[in-house]
């Protein structure tokens, strides 16, 4: 055994027990606490399993799984950005994060987790787009399932909402449907400024 | 669209956001607070994905993590169970959990969901014997990079981590044989009974 191998592995795992702790806007549905990106990251990867049948293409779901288990680790050192909030400097931050934390494990284990967040994020391929699809349509279902309470907290409006999520069509225009429904009816009560 | 199909497959998804207020016996490596069953499910899929070169034999990631992902669902009902402590009942009530909670999918995904955490539970399969090590392995380097601070709440000695913890080594030899270290170690430094 490689003892110098599996110790940089088990530095990493132990790295990433810090994204526990990096909060997001969004809330859980019953204590009402803001949510963290690992427990975040858990729900989108289990969803991306039962969902796929919705994308226009076929995808390959543990390359979308793998994705999205990884894609918010970069916010250990960058923060989560709030998606209705000011973007600058985010790419600058998040790059030199991929940086220091995938370099953490072996190389090629490095480059694997690497690639896989930049595959995410420059959203070209059908698995990214059906990743980034399900990081968009969780939080709307947490926000309308909470009387919008971070939306309200924020003043979000139907239109910047509307803005943010409608590429989740790209991938799979059902879901999109369906979010159009919650959107409208998340108007209707109060949720969201018309 | 089957309007009704995706209907049960979004309630299931917000009725598991539960699963972030089940608390586990392990602490959070910074924060000091006790993990939730979510974020410790997202832990082990990544760990999944990067330790399957020390099984005794290939093993189906993707099948891994979705065991995984989906191995500590019925706990929403049934609770932690806290592996030193009272099991009984346990089974019992795991799986009237697993029939109310996989029940609110489409039948051909509750069946789906409810063989991966039969599997699971059985530790029969290759998958399920490195998912089960994975499962041991994280929760010890959580007590052991916490100065041992839920086995010293909990009075554990050497004897009964080795015990419980010992089938590592059915899956992955090599990681048993690093665990079998830190256990050492953690004697040592007074983090477990000798």
């Amino acid at each position: 055994m490689d003892e110098y191998r599996l110790h940089q592995q088990i530095k990493f795992i132990l790295e990433i027990d810090k994204l526990k702790q990096v909060l997001r806007q969004t809330y859980v549905l019953q204590e009402r606490r803001r949510e963290n990106s690992a427990e975040h990251s858990w729900q989108l990867a289990l969803m991306a399993t039962l969902l796929a049948e919705y994308c226009t293409a076929p995808v390959d779901v543990l390359h979308v799984i793998r994705m999205v288990l990884v894609h918010d680790i970069v916010e250990i050192d960058a923060g989560d950005t709030y998606c209705y909030g000011d973007q600058s400097g985010k790419s600058d931050r998040e790059e030199a994060a991929a940086q220091r934390l995938f370099g953490l494990l072996p190389h090629d284990q490095a480059e694997e987790m690497a690639a896989l967040w930049r595959e995410f994020e420059a959203r070209e391929t059908m698995e990214a787009r059906y990743a980034a699809a399900l990081d968009r349509l969780m939080p709307m279902l947490l926000n309308y399932h909470t009387e919008g309470q971070s939306w309200r907290e924020h003043g979000v409006s139907k239109d910047q909402v509307i803005a943010r999520n409608q590429h989740i069509a790209e991938a799979a225009p059902e879901l999109w449907t369906f979010a159009r429904n919650m959107i409208e009816d998340a108007v209707r009560r109060g949720y969201l400024l018309p």
